[in-house]
């Protein structure tokens, strides 16, 4: 397809050379991880040597390191009741952020009269006060909040979170699948108990995550049961190449980082600027600290659906916010919880940028942009 | 590494190059299935042809089909309460057979006091006339019994059992991993309900399975929550290289199953002529109808430990029975099921063969095996 220019990279990215290598190496061996001969030690090395780099690249041991299918499993497995801090109480409910990843708000194993959700603020942040209400009574919580909001970009103010939780006697999962890469971050500096990551937003493949467990937590029950892969965690046969196409994306990402945040961030700038050009139009949480690559705007009367396919149609891949629900186009429940109305967050559509993105990628994304919003602004004359 | 032999097909199998293909192929494509845009419809499309691929081999239809991470995720998936065909009852407990694989002996989602075991025969086939008895009083259940098994490769009496456990009101999941490929069946020939496949038994990928529904199944509750992948019957992102992958391995192995099944048939019969030669050995399930690939045996004082690393120093890799619970060499559930002793159940050794198993193959291994047997012999000699 000649000429496309890809800006959906909160959705998945495109898979990085040095990940392609790892997967086809791992390829050549036929072995399972479990099996004691020459072939299964060889698989087991490549899956060790994923856990030790995914371990690094988050200040993790490597043996707190779980592998999963995703950050939807690994959400799943997260949220479940008994989980402690060496001898402290198990977590018997959940509480979770209004804005969180659909796998996170369905609460994995909590029963759903056990869930509370934190209101967040008009810029898409959550409310520490309200947490902290939500927590003064009741027994101790397990509290999900994200790193950064993959719809708006916001970053949240874990740290912060993680006091009044830790405070409370509660444990913090922090799903840092969209910050991670993007910004940098350890679970030490999150003060978080366990964090979520996902292969395919960091050059990986789809189908691989990992949740990564602070040293003194206790009790994470398994979601899978069999085998005793994962040390008793996660029973399956692993996706070896997954995880080593896995690892070798994260040293890459890990490396890259900083350049390829301020980069995509002086690209992020070309473009708001662009798009300020548009009247009446809204950014979403430029109040709130963002990931560098994330822009979630919408103008009144705009369709999501419409401006997708408008862009599409111009070779531009660009999303209507989250796209994890099947390619249906829903009002945003993320803005819904920042207060905005349905009107508006039917209409948002965000764009994305990663590492391989251009200045000309940015201007070109901005002239479709321009006659898609002028057809809207004639239409909203035609029928003024 | 030169001159390895690879007899372990069973723990897992060396990647077709047509699943390579489709890999690299899936590769080139960054849209997520959800995206409504062109990279996302791209990749839905992998996925969606792969599905096809699947329902044809089995006899099912493409919305019948879950993709899952895996055979233990899918067989986790099968198993939970709620099930029923059409408007009849769901079922609230489950039976097992006593040599299921570690993913069903776990239960899924039933709650222990729940689960029963059917027993098995010496010969390593379940027990209808125990099933019937268990399924006599109670309330309906879900009852859950392999095709093949893993180890000894006895194919089970599933046309019998579906037949009880039907009259009885219940329905009946078939872990499907081992025979899928290496003998024909369809979902319907079967007459089960839910049948488990995997990817990695058959020449496609580690990391990727599916559950099959029979057309008129209904209340499958799923385990992984969020999205609305799947039909709402599987939340998370798809692994769009992995599926493409397992749909391109199938329709190879289904293309060449007559033909493979027939030269592993003679291949085994030459390997188990010679195993036959040392004196007092047992090579299990002989009495019973087996895969075409699968050859489980051992002698009185044999370690499997000792002689998977024999074999292994030998350039040739064999399992101790079942691969999958992290490496450590347990006495086989399996044979203890089939009344064998705890000494006996430790020394057996497995040889499973694959499409690229030659008869030099199984001549090396039979060299390899006769220098273990006459150490073997040896120590005994010395010890007496």
């Amino acid at each position: 397809m000649p000429d496309r220019i890809y800006l959906d990279w909160n959705a998945t990215t495109p898979l990085r050379p040095e990940a392609r290598q790892a997967m086809a190496a791992a390829w050549d061996l036929a072995g399972n991880p479990s099996s004691v001969h020459t072939e299964g030690r060889q698989a087991r090395r490549l899956v060790e040597d994923a856990r030790a780099a995914i371990a690094a690249a988050v200040g993790a041991r490597p043996q707190d390191v779980v592998f999963a299918s995703g950050g939807t499993e690994a959400n799943a497995m997260a949220l479940a009741p008994g989980l402690r801090r060496g001898t402290g109480s198990p977590v018997q409910r959940l509480v979770v952020s209004a804005i969180e990843h659909t796998s996170v708000l369905s609460g994995g194993r909590f029963p759903a009269e056990t869930i509370a959700a934190i209101k967040v603020s008009g810029a898409g942040l959550v409310d520490p006060a309200h947490l902290r209400a939500l927590l003064t009574e009741g027994p101790p919580a397990l509290v999900s909040v994200m790193l950064a909001n993959n719809e708006t970009g916001a970053i949240q103010p874990v740290g912060e979170v993680a006091d009044i939780v830790h405070e409370a006697g509660g444990l913090l999962h922090v799903d840092a699948i969209q910050a991670f890469g993007k910004i940098p971050f350890d679970i030490n500096s999150i003060r978080a108990d366990l964090i979520t990551l996902s292969g395919h937003k960091i050059g990986g493949p789809k189908g691989v995550g990992a949740l990564v467990l602070a040293e003194e937590v206790q009790g994470l029950e398994p979601l899978l049961r069999g085998g005793g892969q994962e040390l008793g965690r996660r029973a399956g046969t692993e996706n070896v190449a997954g995880i080593a196409a896995f690892g070798a994306a994260i040293k890459v990402a890990m490396a890259e980082l900083p350049a390829n945040a301020a980069r995509q961030q002086a690209l992020r700038e070309r473009l708001e600027k662009g798009l300020n050009q548009t009247p009446e139009i809204i950014v979403f949480s430029v109040d709130a600290p963002r990931l560098p690559n994330t822009t979630l705007f919408t103008v009144r009367g705009l369709r999501a659906e419409t401006a997708v396919i408008g862009f599409d149609l111009g070779g531009i891949a660009v999303s209507s916010g989250s796209a994890c629900s099947s390619g249906k186009v829903q009002p945003s429940h993320v803005l819904a919880a920042m207060g905005f109305s349905r009107e508006l967050a039917q209409g948002a559509v965000r764009l994305s940028l990663g590492w391989s993105t251009t200045e000309t990628d940015i201007d070109l994304a901005l002239e479709a942009w321009r006659k898609l919003a002028d057809a809207l602004l004639r239409g909203r004359r035609n029928t003024a």
